[in-house]
């Protein structure tokens, strides 16, 4: 029989208690008071997305687990993109009416998703807000510290000849959700990885904590709206880059779907889109040492001096996604 | 003419940077970066609260600034509920779409009202996330450190015998929310202080730090959902209260609404609703004193031993607001 849908606040509170644990080293006072209360590092990073339901999500296709996974791996990997270690994280819960038939199985399998993740990274929940929404949507909003070495890479931080260095596929996630988006769920017989990277993408934790450590890398930050419009902030006003992506070296499924969609592959995972890679710019002289201990690290290009953007020896424009582009 | 509404990511930044200064003595790095950067207290309190349209607000009787001020005030109260002192806030802004017609004037007073009330407790916005959604709704996380004395008020503090008192009117808020629902804008003629309590709360975020500097007061919350919802949570299963509210201590507005409405008075105040009061407990032989040292305290009542509320003499059930009462 199907279990009944959480029918107040108490119930969810309950259901919540029963998938994420209420007591953990990070989070010195249980969940239920007006605050989370927090013991703190001298330094912290703190971040929050949303994810909301047929902006970010399609019910469609996403299992309730997904959502539940993607809505805290978006948020993690805002962490990973400084070179932080998560510690905690709190969720702002929008639930839909009744009437749009979410079922007891639906929360549970949505927290089971997230509670998932949580333990793989060790993380809290430590509270949030619960309310009624037209749309399902979920707000996590999630706080780290520096990895051993102290530091926090940020944006901005080029230097003219610098190597730029992804570390993770970009391309991948947007092969997903094409092939999604046209074919639903059955895009995972022959899309299997891209679907994955889209559904249950894996932030970057450990890499980044890895990047931080070594000191020739000087800033980083992860691609969340693909590598069109990311690497300008990257970068800042004031220089450019020279991008060398051969088209071998994007994943198999990348080509094989751009190839049956009659479009150039190289731009195609350029304008990309949620990848959760990430990028860094590295001093050159140590660029090698770190490409060879960094696992998934690829070389795509170096910074210039001067504005502007090539890819592989033609100028780019600088346009990507933008959330607000259809608004 | 009035002015376009932003049409893009970026333009919504720029918005935001003209209204919030985006250098700060909490805020480390300026804003526009994966992570927010904190410099941190040993301990610091953290929450969040959805603040949705046609949930928690309606355009018909809120100004833009309305709902910027509130957005921020019900999480500025979270902080005040435990004593703390609140030291910056992120904002989690979604957008509906043009066609709902918010224009650029809209959305100038909006930050306008919330830049007001983030002055007067100088908070800076450090960041957050901006999304299209089909409504307009904020989702604000908010962060403080304990006051002077390093205190941290909870919930569930209480001893049998110690005095409950509040800080700030309860049930006038009840009073705005339904002389508007009925009335819309112009019940602010004949309730104005009910409607502007209502629209623009004022947290008590002095008064908590004064509750939490006197060892008397033993724990703390701010009410919600109302002291019926609230007073149960703040007590805990194990304990009970003897509440004595006289009808004169109510506001002259809820007295003028209820005898309109054929209401019980006292028993509507105590249901409430979105208060953001303070409610304190406090060793009975420090009552008077500190009822005598902090501006608009009130006794309400006294504690006792065993589980079960009375008001004015007569048995309560502990029903109040929930939020998914209707789904």
């Amino acid at each position: 029989m199907p279990q009944a849908a959480p029918a107040s606040e108490q119930e969810f509170l309950t259901l919540i208690d029963r998938h994420f644990p209420n007591a953990h080293q990070h989070m010195p006072v249980a969940r239920g008071d007006d605050c989370v209360q927090l013991v703190c590092p001298p330094d912290m990073v703190l971040s929050g997305d949303l994810f909301l339901q047929d902006i970010h999500f399609r019910t469609s296709y996403f299992s309730p687990a997904d959502i539940g996974w993607k809505a805290l791996a978006v948020n993690i990997s805002d962490i990973a993109a400084m070179g932080c270690k998560p510690l905690g994280f709190s969720l702002g819960l929008m639930v839909p009416p009744a009437a749009q038939g979410l079922s007891g199985d639906f929360w549970n399998e949505l927290f089971q998703g997230m509670a998932a993740l949580a333990a793989l990274h060790d993380l809290p929940l430590t509270g949030g807000d619960l309310s009624q929404a037209p749309m399902l949507g979920l707000n996590i909003t999630i706080w780290g510290e520096p990895g051993p070495q102290g530091r926090v890479l940020q944006r901005r931080r080029c230097w003219p000849d610098d190597v730029l260095l992804t570390v993770g596929r970009f391309g991948l996630v947007r092969t997903g959700l094409m092939a999604l988006e046209q074919k639903g769920p059955q895009a995972i017989e022959q899309y299997p990885q891209a679907v994955a990277a889209h559904l249950r993408p894996h932030p970057r934790v450990t890499e980044g904590l890895e990047l931080a450590a070594r000191r020739a890398v000087r800033g980083c930050m992860d691609l969340s709206d693909g590598l069109a419009q990311d690497l300008p902030r990257f970068l800042g006003p004031a220089l450019g880059a020279q991008l060398d992506i051969p088209k071998d070296t994007l994943h198999p499924e990348t080509l094989a779907w751009t190839k049956k969609q009659g479009l150039n592959p190289v731009q195609f995972a350029y304008l990309g889109g949620e990848d959760y890679a990430l990028l860094a710019c590295v001093a050159p002289a140590e660029a090698d040492v770190i490409l060879g201990a960094i696992p998934d690290a690829t070389r795509i290009g170096t910074v210039t001096g001067t504005p502007g953007i090539t890819l592989n020896g033609n100028p780019v424009p600088s346009a990507g996604f933008d959330h607000f582009a259809n608004t």
